[in-house]
């Protein structure tokens, strides 16, 4: 070797390490601000107390859209503006009762909540129980055995395994199609085991759909522990169930995803998105989904401004709306950008909740997730280990579409204690640890450093 | 190369992988086990609402000898029996009253918790309070600033420390030394900050020491918002401190550390050693501190029997006594181990929580750390990544010098929740989770499979 390259070899190895280095002590500084002056917690009480839960079409959701403008107006990033969609809206109405009457005429009184998007049931509904233990059990059925009955689709996570994600993907067809399959065999409603980790008396609602063609049947969810009762009574002897919902779907609404934005210093037309989802379901507070990511976002670029960062791209924060029951605003925020003749060059996403981070999954080349991996070794000392391909988020997937090649990074913290509070009542701020919250905004906000920084 | 020599490194690698390929086949099995058929929730729901908080010589941790006697001769070990030992007992006592009393004679009632230890106030004790923010600032203060005074210790965590231990432990001399440093300048008696992460109003206790020749003054600890109130309160003006504690120490008693035994196939004198500690400090219910750890070894050795899994060596749980305040049951162990020509091969502990599993660390040489390491890729698929060198635990750190060269391992849980609940009225059953608890019974049993296995 000429002592020309090897010299050429010396400076690039040096530079590396140098470059490593650097990034070293700036995330040791990402991490400081963020628990040790970070606004994280107080930010998501207040979000999480002042508006509570946000469901698409609702004041709620109103008040959350002038909140983030505030909020992110507050930080004093360079823009900050609203990008107007149009928004399903679904109301849960106020009649959500529930029974199940044995053959001695016993009445148990269950706790439900209807499933977003369902009719109601237009007075009270009652009809003989049918139990099946997945979608696939139910679409095997004779239609004899469904017709005029009121469907239990009790299918548990599979404990077993260790992602608890990967657990709520297998059960996910009960909740999202049980409606449509259990209508194609004439039942007149359907109830669906809750989808939790946890024994519990908490039903977790979430979005499900309908089919033209097929009779819109009304869904409601049941806690897990009640879905259980209800399996082993049947084992026994004929149950009635009796139900009443007065939920209905309105016409879509106005809304607004909130904007924020560090302009690049040499690249401006280059964007790196970030976000999670404004919105949420209207049981809780919609702390974990996705008030924590709502925070994670806002405060990775907080603290990228309070450091003095001059990003060489476009730095964008996004709170997006409408994730739970349509997706309009990713739809639209893609589709805006691509028109606006932007390039977005990466994006990322946190909707798995407030917990203690464990890494990054990416969506995109080998090359991308080889990039990724780059990061593990600076990430060390922080205690995450996650970085592999996976999915990155629900809001920023129909960025893939408008701009080809782009990485879809997603935020992975611990999932084992995500199914206890998803879409459910317990989703409240006390169920967010202050330490795993911060510790989740600075690794937020240290991979858009690096992305900013390596993304080419 | 010969053709030989080829055929046996081809057999030796085809031999190593198909150990690998065993041990990851086993360890799924001992991971579906704790997950889908584990005790550990209901045995440590068990403990801790049927025993409770058990602080050594408590008549509620005589019952905790019982109860872990009855759960271990319920598993059908081959071996269970107790080992007498003496510990000291120390009573709370029931009187425990703080209030401040401002210039304007204005009270603020306190809530305090004696340290473990303490003697008590002889009545109602007031004096002037005065504010130190370590004890390095204690120890550097003029006599004539402390003499006569209560000795208010405030120092916090440290937020910046992405592990917890290092910040507790680099505020555990105010809580085991305070009292010796105070008294040495003439204090009367001393108040420490609670050693946890969080801003709240729950006081931690835990053990505190006095030195031959320096007066034994009364201890107590603070919740962290009360020792703030107080420090800034002091800024302004001087402070009356008052309280009572009548707390005290008694002589020591008799107690058990609880042992059970699968007999090594091939070398049942050689003993791998496992367990947790079954005393816990008196606030809450001992669930994080040591149920967990407990609960964790029980289940470890269940589910191995379960399997029908035939150790080679002699695997041992104990459930050590009097870990929190006089380790009596670690020392009584070790000693009586050597005394009996036992050869310790291997220890572990579990003693920082029943949260979601990071890893093991090593006390141990570097070849035994590098041993260790050949585990991290058997365990990838259940989200362990700490293997490292580290500290074992204090029930089995003295067997480090009855046993040379032993290798001790400490279980690695998650910190960041740790310190919420450590030594105070939180740490009850409620504030673990099911799953987190399962996932470190699987880690800790996996873990004894491949100490008996691969250690030498």
């Amino acid at each position: 070797m000429s002592k020309r390259k090897l010299l050429l070899l010396f400076i690039l190895a040096f530079s590396q390490t140098f470059a490593q280095k650097n990034d070293s002590i700036f995330i040791r500084k990402i991490y400081d601000q963020a628990l040790s002056e970070g606004h994280s917690y107080e930010d998501l009480r207040s979000l999480c107390k002042d508006v509570g839960a946000r469901l698409s079409g609702s004041s709620q959701a109103e008040m959350a859209v002038e909140w983030g403008k505030n909020k992110l107006q507050s930080y004093n990033f360079d823009k900050v503006y609203l990008q107007e969609i149009q928004v399903p809206h679904w109301e849960r109405g106020t009649k959500e009762s529930a029974w199940v009457k044995t053959k001695e005429g016993k009445l148990i009184s269950l706790k439900i909540l209807a499933l977003g998007g369902s009719v109601g049931t237009n007075g009270t509904l009652r009809a003989e129980l049918v139990v099946f233990h997945s979608l696939d059990d139910l679409k095997k059925a004779k239609e004899s055995d469904v017709k005029g009955k009121i469907v239990l689709l009790n299918q548990p996570f599979d404990e077993k395994m260790v992602n608890t994600f990967k657990a709520y993907g297998a059960c996910y067809p009960i909740r999202g199609d049980g409606a449509v399959e259990a209508a194609k065999l004439g039942a007149v409603g359907v109830v669906v085991r809750s989808l939790g980790s946890s024994q519990d008396l908490h039903p977790h609602t979430g979005s499900m759909h309908y089919e033209d063609k097929v009779n819109k049947i009304p869904a409601a969810a049941i806690a897990t522990e009640q879905a259980d009762l209800l399996d082993n009574l049947s084992k026994k002897e004929k149950l009635e169930f009796i139900f009443e919902l007065d939920c209905k779907s309105l016409p879509d609404v106005k809304s607004y995803n909130v904007i924020g934005e560090i302009t690049g210093t040499e690249f401006p037309n280059e964007i790196i998105t970030f976000g999670g989802h404004l919105d949420s379901w209207d049981a809780g507070e919609g702390a974990h989904d996705d008030g924590a990511g709502i925070i994670h976002s806002i405060e990775a670029l907080r603290i990228l401004k309070a450091l003095n960062f001059k990003p060489k791209h476009t730095l964008r924060v996004v709170l997006f709306m409408n994730e739970e029951n349509g997706n309009k605003g990713g739809l639209t925020y893609a589709a805006w950008s691509k028109e606006k003749g932007e390039k977005q060059i990466a994006a990322l996403e946190s909707d798995r909740g407030g917990f203690a981070p464990r890494g990054f999954s990416c969506d995109g080349s080998n090359e991308q997730v080889a990039l990724l991996q780059t990061f593990q070794k600076t990430f060390e000392p922080y205690e995450l280990h996650v970085f592999e391909k996976g999915y990155g988020g629900v809001d920023i997937n129909p960025l893939k579409s408008s701009f080809e090649g782009i990485p879809l990074f997603g935020f992975v913290p611990d999932s084992q204690r995500y199914f206890d509070f998803h879409h459910a009542e317990s989703d409240v701020f006390e169920s967010v640890n202050k330490r795993e919250l911060e510790l989740g905004c600075a690794a937020v906000s240290s991979m858009i450093y690096l992305l900013d920084s390596y993304v080419k």
